[in-house]
């Protein structure tokens, strides 16, 4: 089936091109009588969307989102919503150098490969754009789902981490700075060294921590469906996402039970939250939370090497506008994804009698 | 949706409680025409089974595959594969003591509030038991792709890691001892380990690394069903895993785009792979290797707190036959579950015409 | 994706070939908490097994139900409902026949064309034997919907039809007659006339009204998966079925709209109900209805024409024990495939907030 | 799972409203490197919208569809084809009146017990003019499978029904007349009929006939997603359908075995064909034939009852530009969704290794 379609009850399936006519996607499942708060909407695509500060991209896109169905006056009316989201502001003579290269770690050879065409004008259906569409039906979820607050910031920026656990940080702070760190120290050093490697045409990874609170105890479908392997899969679709991880994650491979379990208080809350909110693949009513790797950017404002669609190697450099670092532009798709998970959830979950 | 499917064209949907009549399930989608080896699927049964060695369970359990349907004369048929694994070897009293109790860790507690009612008796639906079936449509599933190697093994346990690259590694040591680590020193070192905290009545974590070759170029369904993005989720939603990556993964958010892309050789192949065998969500040929996080087996033979289901925090020590580390059987479970996902996607790529 | 499977959030999968060692299913998502009359799930297998009269096959089969899992203390507990039904009174020589032989209007030919191999022994899975699965999920479908009262009853054999409206029609008299034809003299006739083309070594058509009453309004998920279509569907994926009409069906098409519109009552029940109980796709409350076509056997126990696999015309006669007629056997297939498009629907319609 | 999906591997999922911005839909799962004819989609665009004659609904609109995405040169891609079809002809104040009432036979109460609130302008998300998004991946599915030919044609109107079997007919007049009847003089007789009942201000039913020729041997999953149970449910999700069959259909079931039975070729064709090109739910080759019953349009442009949301019964008359007849515009919706369960199957098919 091909993969343009994500959740069973809460349904987003996106479709667009990055230099195409309009991205856009189509919200099935979103039960009606929604009283829609546009503003919020437009706001997380605003997070999302470059040209945000001196760290990322100057592309200028508007990112507006015209709604075609499935509200009135205002509400939802539980038939499936269709939007668009119109490509204003592409230079596609940008990309004309790469028509016939593969830039590395893209995807520019294995969609030829696989479809044996592509639109190569910014990537085409591999661009990060196709996430504003998720943003749109994430900012939706987050609207269904009022009692439970997603929160996502910055963890790491190269070799720069932010060791403080979720519970010190007050992520009012979260958009308080262009790095989405809701620590100003750290956020001023994971600042300083992305420009430092925007000036050398090079770009860094990062991490992106989550954290979901007030979800009530009983979402996620075992045995395959386990919510934290739904939330995986979700953010692994994210582009440049290489790992994820919750509660104690690949640290908690190095304990003893007897250090890891999470012991209860009388009424079912733990002590601990080694869990990370879930047990058996279950929401248990503690704090979800989880963390996301994402790779550098691969397209670089410096020389190096390509394959062209002759079998040789040439040489080029970036052009167009691209971010040095994707993790503060990550942190809104991150919590649109698992809005859009919850919402799923939530919904199954009110199927048992 | 009830989540006890996974697939799409090659589906498998599991049924089965720890100490029910049997297990089972149904694959539904593979081919006809492909001679099975029923010897071979008995062997990864055998690889999963508890009462291998000292260091795992010595729970006895023959784990016979009765195939159902399916068949004919050696033969699969297209039609759906039924088959059970008769549970011939409970001891259900072992499990009274939990009848009222909620384990710390376990799903006992999310269970029993989402369900209403649960199968206390060693965990019910919630027990590793359940991956038994996902084994049997794992070793169809290699056999359905002959040309593909898949293979998994142990790369840590608690505290001690192999730090060699698989690539200097000789899997066909991998069964060569009883943690499935196929370097002697370090597979001596965590057999060790193991044995010291199993006398002291504790568990331990670790993790499980896979490799896949040979994959055919273009497997993967971009953007939400990327290859990487469906193995997380089937690795996840196997009991106790904590964490996914692949690649570079949590590394490689420390490095930058220049360290990071894997430059091309005139071939399209990659002379470094950080992107792990897939880029943009799709196979490009070269190795898929991941890591997978397995957390703490929760229950311990030694005493600790649980509470009971009138909230009171009660005093108890584990009964029954447990592993005091799961990732020497956890080998076989994810090369299966890679198996399955690699055979859905082997099947949704020949859809292109 | 390989179509073993029904149903969305109540879904069953069945396998299972005629002479094979077993039938079976797994029925996931039936909610927990259902405690269930296993007698009553037995007489709806009875009500549809072979041998139960002399105007139908005289293969005796127990048609037991072997539940395996999802429940726990006769009470379903949310987890997936495993289950066979063993094969116990094969007589495989009776086929060894059509060994090589595609016999009339069988699926013989087909099955081999498209999956190159079969399993020949009584049609194998496509014999109406996997029935029996669909009349386990149905059987407790209906327990999970006890308002809801679901009636199938034969409307026709060959040339004698039932003229009286199920308005007229006493249910609690369908089973009072092999033919379950809930009029006396319509039964009479219809037995006759089956035990007549019997003799004859022949096989007859007929039909099978279903009626639906105390169905909740909003049942049904336009624009595609309308009740009814699915109704269809379900109905459709019987053996032997050619047709499927609702409410005023084919009937319906020679009447203008001033004579075929339903007018209101102030209570939003309708005064006629040439609708079937669906307006646009949606149950609307009143008394669903519908009728479902069934061809002949096509097995007869008469000399006639048959293929080889070799492209030689040849002649045979049908072995093995065979309905003369199919619709009194069909009546509780038609049931189960309504309960079990209606369990689906009904938890469907749980999700909207 | 919202139903406003149609399809596995090739899917359609459609938005819009009848009054609303726009209509459209994606079209996910098309194979890359189809060079698409842009007209041949329009020209069924323009079969089926209103305004094409005197016998149809006057409405004038362009239903001009523009595509966004999943197309490059010209040519397919394989990601998703995104779409709209912009509403520029809505009069919504023709709908004021009904904004409280309940039209008989229509959608309006239903929708608003089970959603809460509607859209009433036009029917809103239950108006027909959603199957225009139906007919552009219809066109596209048939582009698909050049090779296979699909031909739907009025066979009844009212009482007037063409008796003719469909290979006695020349599909090339089929538009040569408004009816869509490919036989002349019942052409003629339904015309007339079709004025003389819109002069009434009435409507009336009829059913719509289609041939499906060189259809592949093997197309179907048994045992639940025959290619009749597929058809079946693709048809009854057209608007105003009341019932489908397929080869001998309704007329088979008062037919002996010995008269209903295919009897083969040597070449394995068969010499009649009363299993309408469908057996055991899978095509065996032969032409594919099935009959869809349509009701009278329940708008109707004389006085009737309804019911408003006080609980009154109201006098009303049909506004707006309505159809008399249904099935002359119903003609290529038949084709398209025929076209999109070929397209499905026959990708389905090809996973067979």
């Amino acid at each position: 089936m091909a993969g343009n379609s994500y959740g069973t009850l809460y349904r987003i399936t996106t479709f667009g091109e990055s230099h195409g006519e309009a991205l856009g996607g189509i919200i099935d499942g979103c039960p009606s009588g929604i009283q829609l708060d546009f503003d919020a909407i437009q706001l997380e695509m605003t997070r999302r969307k470059p040209g945000q500060s001196a760290i990322v991209t100057q592309r200028k896109e508007p990112d507006e989102v015209q709604f075609l169905s499935g509200i009135f006056e205002g509400k939802t009316t539980g038939t499936p919503i269709g939007f668009i989201i119109p490509n204003t502001n592409q230079k596609s003579d940008d990309y004309s150098h790469i028509k016939d290269n593969y830039r590395p770690s893209h995807a520019d050879y294995v969609y030829e490969k696989k479809y044996g065409v592509r639109d190569y004008r910014g990537g085409g259906r591999s661009s990060a754009r196709e996430t504003a569409s998720r943003v749109v039906a994430g900012a939706i979820a987050k609207q269904m789902l009022p009692e439970i607050k997603i929160n996502a910031y910055v963890s790491s920026v190269g070799p720069i981490f932010l060791e403080k656990p979720y519970q010190e940080l007050d992520f009012s702070k979260i958009e308080s700075n262009p790095v989405r760190c809701p620590d100003e120290n750290s956020a001023a050093e994971m600042e300083e060294y992305i420009r430092q490697i925007r000036k050398d045409g090079d770009t860094v990874g990062g991490t992106v921590t989550c954290v979901i609170q007030n979800v009530p105890i009983g979402l996620g479908e075992p045995v395959f469906d386990k919510l934290h392997a739904e939330l995986g899969k979700a953010m692994l679709s994210i582009n440049a996402v290489k790992g994820f991880e919750f509660g104690s994650g690949f640290e908690g491979v190095k304990m003893k039970g007897s250090e890891h379990n999470d012991l209860y208080n009388p009424d079912g809350t733990t002590r601990t939250n080694r869990s990370g909110g879930i047990q058996g693949g279950i929401s248990n009513g503690m704090d979800i939370y989880f963390r996301v790797a994402f790779k550098p950017v691969a397209t670089l404002m410096q020389k190096q090497e390509s394959l062209d669609n002759q079998g040789n190697i040439t040489e080029m450099t970036g052009k167009g506008r691209h971010d040095p670092c994707v993790v503060p532009r990550a942190v809104p798709i991150v919590e649109a994804m698992a809005a859009i998970v919850l919402a799923d959830f939530y919904l199954l979950n009110k199927t048992y009698l």
